[in-house]
């Protein structure tokens, strides 16, 4: 497998990622904060979300283009490439200038117009897992985005639901061998959505890495009681660091090649 | 509660409305046929899609422009009211000339801009609950609708993911009951969505009738047989009929209204 | 198909049965009372156990052998044939002498020994189907029991578990169809365990008349409200005779065989 | 937490265990040819069961009294400590005379009777999660174990079912941070019967030694080609070996005791 490159960062092939960041961009100083530790804990790429797909119509829908241009300041200060969730089609051409990867988030695994859309772009794509998608109906969405031109598809598994309610969702970690085992696209793991409770964050982002994930996403916020979204999930800075160092040591144990 | 009103046909408030027709709209003959038995039969309202959300972006994707034009002349011909699925909102405006009320499937429940705009569009639209997707869920979603103004939602049950292979989901008629104590909104339920067995279709849409459903949408084609997609669980022109006459004598025994 | 006999009642066959009443035997006068209100609300027989499988060892756990002769006395006093769970091999040369039927619950679906155990006996046996058990394996459990020679098995679908949090458990009434065409076992419904609330008993016990099932298990008690287990559940008298009033009146719509 | 021990076995604590063996005892020279190279490979424990809880009374049933005498000429000659599954309460006698641990498998997670008959035996209890089991339920099974006087419980978390096909069950990593969480009780997992397919079975114990389990139980046969049962998800000999052996450096690194 070649690997997927965004700069000098490597997604696949042997190389382990960590992405870093705070589930939503919401405000200029929250994100550039989240930038500079992310980037001091030795993370390799930035996100932050500005367009927030929330179940209820009457919760807080995001920072749209202003969050944008904050996502943009800190890339050119941290030189962190960066990753943002798209929800529209339509919102692609405007995004795509100030960001370097696409993620299509659980909900929209399955809408096949906005895959397409991605797939006409030349961005890579972080494709999430749906909620209670089969790992077959994933690799068919990821087809959709292949089908267009663009190969630049980086698998997402986090979690799916089941009747368990100890954790928000069941992260299903069998999925990085089954996946590995059918395609050669990289998987990477989110365990922050997937358990939804931060102390369960870290021992799972380091059996991502023992299953032979190619990368972890987790979400940090310079300050977690206070973030307007799945704060209860998020590390605080301090904790993140300390995940970036073990979660390094422990692939670099297992023959990973480190950024 | 008001009912909901496409034409003289009233969705809710003690009526019971039969929903007939193919999955998908393939060509002229196949519709017009299915919409003549449909009438016959004595359904209230005649469906078909021409835009497919398939799995793999190899299969049939839909008839598109050209399906929408047979809609239109089934409609002329029967007089029957029309619904027809849509994906994508830049699709909204060329697809509300043609038909009489939107559907949104499934995998779009959450698709958070495409809610809100068929909640911008003055026609019904039906809201097919998620694959996994809680009641509460459900209810938000169709909150995305109406917050853009439009408040003729009618909730569709189509079957749940469980483990359970018998059945291709598991129809959760729990829901009928459920939603009918949390809300006013009619809902209606499709049974050959969630059982995926045309021989399973008949007993639980009376089931439905039974738990107080306000309507059942059945899949029906002129020849199951050589259906372009889901032919296995629709039912042929006789079954359909016999099933329309089974339904309306269930429902008027039970004391609903029939159109 | 031949019926399964209790006494003057069959089970199956065109025939449609009720078997009504509490969760647990309390005491002589809750359990006295409701055989007489089950009886006089035209119910055909009586639950009712004495060995309680609780989650937690320090919920009550039952009557136990003073429970069985309130259930014999019932019996007597009524006429109503008798059916309760039974948790342990070594306590069905006690139980039989006092009851009809035995049930095996949900959680001792795949309990071999067991199964094997009411195998051998003379009585009739309700096989609830495990919370999530598919239909083979549920049918397969029913195998243990015939096997050792004892064919009189009637299934119980009562709810499998989901994601589902507004009921207890997703009532699988697609269950019906695909037993009825696997095996000619008679199928019953238990909606009261399934769903877990009591304002949606009635309207899934009519979905199961309807979907074609042999009879529902109800739960009622005399006083709900101080009900030792499942209360919020459980119908109180007026309810279970307004329920078995209709249900009658439907199976009787439907070309049922009323007892 | 004081670990629990098996000879000179300490299970917890921060020691770090494996078992191995076949699911079935099948013959003499199958089971003590597996023991040796289970002791070979480095494992702590020898596991095989001769009471086999089948799907169907038509599969093969296991050894009973044969094979329990094989099990203890096994631990004889390679010095391993044994566990075995119990089915029935009234085999523990004739069982505990034989073999180390008692296993209870998930079928009978809520098997209340035979929770407290081993809670009355002096063996430690390994508790498998149910296979639709809550954390909470699991927790509530151990203590009909304790209630009885027997402390010495290990939970294994062995998969939960979900709709995922790709792998027989889906195995809940997160339970092992929940459960240390909520406990002080040790946690393995069985990663071979959770996935049931060979070459998912490293990666996942990995997994669990990375997410902080307490051991992990492999399942391992001479030839897994002649297997009598589940020898799709069995090691063979050297397979068995290599993972032991990296499993081990793992856990060292990770600042497991080794035993």
């Amino acid at each position: 497998m070649a690997a997927i490159k965004i700069g000098d960062i490597k997604i696949g092939d042997g190389s382990f990622v960590i992405i870093g960041g705070p589930c939503a961009v919401e405000n200029r100083e929250q994100f550039l904060s989240a930038a500079r530790f992310v980037k001091e804990a030795g993370a390799n790429i930035l996100r932050g979300n500005v367009y927030k797909p929330r179940t209820s119509p009457y919760s807080f829908q995001g920072t749209s283009e202003m969050g944008l241009k904050y996502i943009y300041e800190a890339k050119m200060e941290t030189g962190l490439p960066t990753v943002c969730e798209i929800l529209d089609a339509n919102l692609i051409e405007k995004t795509e200038k100030y960001v370097d990867m696409f993620q299509i988030g659980a909900r929209n695994m399955q809408n096949f117009p906005l895959l397409r859309a991605v797939g006409q772009s030349n961005k890579p794509v972080i494709l999430k897992r749906g909620l209670c998608s089969t790992i077959d109906e994933w690799l068919n969405a990821a087809e959709y985005i292949k089908s267009e031109g663009n190969n630049n598809v980086i698998l997402c598994e986090r979690g799916i639901r089941t009747y368990e309610t100890s954790t928000r969702n069941t992260l299903d970690l069998s999925a990085v061998p089954v996946i590995k085992s059918k395609t050669d696209m990289p998987i990477i793991v989110d365990p922050s959505h997937a358990v939804g409770v931060r102390e369960y964050v870290a021992p799972l982002a380091k059996a991502a890495v023992a299953a032979g994930a190619d990368g972890v996403m987790i979400e940090t916020h310079p300050n977690p009681e206070s973030a307007l979204s799945d704060g209860h999930q998020s590390l605080n800075p301090d904790e993140f660091k300390t995940l970036c160092s073990d979660i390094k040591k422990l692939a670099n144990f297992l023959g990973f090649e480190l950024i």
